[in-house]
């Protein structure tokens, strides 16, 4: 079937209307008529080709809610008119240890992306959120148990939540334990409010003093300005974990000096240009580490909007129409949002 | 009461014999006559100030080994006679969380060091065991219980055992785990043989196809020369811990592609350059960590004292006379010991 969708043709070119097909539902698929849908950063990095190997068209987005409008046969957990959403897979091997343990994300044989990810389907790579309605293996979609007026505001979750909660919960941020977020954007304001619902001490680093007041009512109990020297050294020495969500290239060892012993400092994204090297003897002389973590799993995935629900969390957003899509990638890189938008697929027709 | 040591009197002046004074026992004190002391590489790092901040004269060794020849009052578990060691640390301050935790290495307060650390006995700083006798703190004295025979071997447990069995203990090397140890010298040769007796399959990296034999005969099940990309390749994803004893500048991402998911690279060498700045991709995208570790604990160096005294470990030695030190540094920058210079007291004199 035919529907609207936006994307755009070539790396240089801008962000348009076009019409894309959809499989018809098989006997495990859920179609969803797709009500809001997420800007991630990664969008733009696709789109651009800034990774390299974008296949065009390219239509982007892996922040999906929508409602249920017809299922296959098989499918048993979901029906017609439910709430549900989607995330950055939709598709993996189910087969190999990281899909048995839950672990799609780190799925041996490689995940399926929402977007250009292989797919037997037209155009052969899969295209995203940035459309009305998807066709998406019954395994890859989520409930959305948060209240509907909510909607727009679940979409981020399913990539900016994940990408905050699933470390959070990995390295035991809770009860008793002190946890850095480092960056106050689309991931960081998400791990702030995570963070504090899971009952961690949590300290935003931003380099705005402008920011301070918002990570407060974000759920930061402090917040450091991180090129200020004297309130980073105040902090030394007294981090459990910090989740550092700045992908531009900085000083991680300012970071990793915060670290208690046995600390970790985790990082999820990448950088385009490569941070300085950190200082080993940094990790040495308390036994810290520095690690890497990639989005979440299905299931994680649903206990993590679960979660939400329950502590009455989403993002905090700024809705847009889809022929504004380019301005807000304009308005993203100039970090102009507080802190996601989110299309309104009402708008792409 | 004065005795014979060797050590140098300023950073680019070579190791001679020299008089230092040693403090009369205190209740808590053991004073060890020294029968052995291994050379450490930072030991070769303090005498010529490579690290900054060496006091002189500098008398290192940290890998002591000897025979009690008197107790203070208050001493229990050592008397006269009785064949100990001392390692890295002469002092912590007993109070701290890491204290409390048996893991003196990390002291919040700054452990005192067997040489250039901080002390009340003239000079003014810790004098190491290139001497004939040393007073300790009992608390930082370690029982030896291997054969006699083994004594001098035994002396480089003291560092380069500990710095690799307290990684190889955390990190959980045992049965049914895959461990990578970069780098076959002093450090490297005894994690082969620890992390083989723990009964870990282990990997030997090195860059020289001459080590395999060598390597296979620590303990090794596979060696790789590091160099070779095809053999590299055939070992990705596949380690749960790979211990990286190379403290020389090189690229660590070939390392951590070999790591499964939740792998840790730990570094326990602080290289005079940086390396690389590893890939932060390699880390998230299967959840891998890079750490570092540093040395032991008391209790942590006893039980691998006993640990390699059940297992029959010891290290492969050569032994020297102390005028042949600076000779021995030579050596060692050259990568040319196997696997460790110890120098026999009795030649001190």
């Amino acid at each position: 079937m035919t529907v609207k969708a936006w994307g755009a043709h070539a790396a240089d070119e801008s962000v348009v209307a076009m019409d894309i097909q959809r499989r018809a539902p098989g006997p495990r698929d859920v179609q969803i008529d797709i009500a809001y849908c997420g800007i991630c950063h990664s969008d733009l990095h696709t789109i651009r080709s800034e990774w390299g190997g974008t296949k065009y068209p390219c239509v982007p987005g892996h922040e999906i809610v929508g409602r249920v409008s017809a299922v296959g046969g098989e499918v048993k957990d979901h029906k017609v008119g439910d709430v549900v959403g989607v995330g950055c897979l939709v598709g993996s091997c189910k087969h190999c240890a990281a899909c048995d343990e839950g672990l799609e994300q780190y799925c041996e044989n490689g995940f399926v992306g929402t977007y250009n990810g292989p797919t037997a389907d037209a155009p052969g790579h899969t295209l995203g959120g940035y459309s009305q309605r998807i066709v998406v293996d019954q395994d890859f979609v989520l409930k959305i148990r948060h209240p509907e007026s909510q909607l727009a505001a679940v979409a981020p979750l399913l990539c900016a939540g994940i990408t905050t909660y699933s470390p959070l919960r990995h390295w035991n941020a809770g009860p008793g334990k002190k946890v850095g977020i480092v960056g106050i954007g689309g991931l960081g304001h998400m791990g702030i409010k995570i963070a504090h619902a899971m009952g961690a001490k949590v300290v935003a680093f931003t380099t705005s003093e402008s920011k301070r007041e918002e990570a407060r009512k974000l759920g930061a109990d402090e917040v450091v300005v991180s090129k200020d020297a004297a309130q980073m050294k105040a902090h030394a020495n007294s981090f459990d974990l910090i989740l550092n969500t700045v992908a531009a290239s900085h000083d991680l060892d300012a970071f990793t000096a915060l670290l208690k012993r046995d600390g970790t400092m985790v990082l999820v994204g990448v950088p385009e240009h490569p941070h300085p090297t950190p200082n080993v003897a940094n990790l040495i002389f308390k036994r810290r580490a520095i690690a890497g973590s990639l989005i979440g799993g299905i299931a994680e995935t649903q206990e993590m909007l679960d979660f939400c629900a329950e502590h009455g969390i989403v993002s905090d957003i700024e809705t847009i129409a889809a022929k504004d899509i380019d301005a807000a990638y304009e308005r993203m890189l100039k970090s102009d949002v507080k802190y996601r938008f989110v299309i309104d697929a009402a708008t792409m027709a």
